[in-house]
């Protein structure tokens, strides 16, 4: 269940460098898609930066509604996250349906956030144009953060003591996952 | 020893998120920090986004230079990254001696590259100061990418089959790192 993240500790859920899913709506349209280019911009508050190609109906989306939202796939979803980076939204309208996504509301904007996954992320784009036409590149105001507590709590990823289906996705290509591993306190670390 | 990666595919070095060492050097002065905040931007020609602070002494020798490394750190150099990430170069004049950083030449820009890295990143700074001044947001082309060749080759990573040493990081917080776990074929992936 998604229990809220403080806004000033919401950069955490990105930070190690998971794979995400970018959902979006509009008009009464919605989508989501697969994204590994997406990262943390500042503390507090919290922004965001991600990578959305102009030939995309999220693109189309996120630029008519002003606003998207982050969901972290698990291991155990990799194969419904690789299905969502593939399957364009335009091509095929029915693309949530076909992947069998289901999603619940988020509290501060339109996009809807993804189940089974394990932290989301409600964003609102700032705007910078020049950085949206020329590079493909969103910047967003994180206005609402959640995680699963199973794996997430107090503001630290506890992965190692949850089941392994849990772990976030760190996505390659071709297909190819790393699944987040071992957790390392480098202040205890003898190298 | 590092080995070429072809242009088209430097983006793999990049794409599952690892925190990376950016470097940089101008005028006789030169400087490693730590970086979570490091994304792909682009396939081909292939490009980089990077957060960096407007405090911080690489920001000066980025600015003033037009280029920076990114350096991908291991395990193995953990307690070294979290270090490069605490002090700053400002206050600290000889950082990399008092760190033990150990650098060699890159091929086509100033800064160096860092030793006992596993991927390495040569950028040009592509000029966006709008980026660069309100969200210290810096876009980099990459005119040189090269890889270890235990841990990458064709294209690929392949931490399975090297020691775990050699196995890149993930910085979250209060000097908590995630290695990067294992691999995973969504292809072949039974959810």
């Amino acid at each position: 269940m998604p229990t809220a993240v403080e806004l000033p500790k919401a950069y955490r859920l990105l930070n190690h460098g998971p794979t995400v899913l970018v959902s979006s709506a509009h008009g009464g349209r919605r989508n989501v898609m697969a994204a590994a280019w997406a990262m943390p911009l500042d503390f507090d508050p919290p922004k965001v930066t991600v990578v959305i190609d102009r030939h995309t109906l999220t693109r189309e989306l996120v630029e008519a509604s002003g606003c998207f939202a982050l969901s972290l796939p698990t291991r155990a979803l990799a194969a419904q996250t690789l299905a969502l980076g593939t399957d364009s939204g335009k091509s095929m309208p029915n693309k949530l349906d076909v992947h069998a996504v289901r999603t619940f509301p988020a509290t501060k904007i339109e996009a809807p956030l993804v189940e089974g996954c394990v932290g989301w992320l409600e964003c609102r784009v700032i705007a910078e144009p020049q950085a949206q036409q020329r590079h493909d590149l969103f910047l967003g105001e994180v206005v609402a953060a959640w995680a699963d507590e199973r794996v997430f709590s107090n503001g630290r990823w506890h992965f190692d003591a949850a089941p392994d289906a849990l772990r976030t996705l760190h996505y390659v290509a071709g297909g190819q996952f790393f699944v987040t591993g071992e957790a390392l306190d480098a202040r205890r670390h003898d190298t």
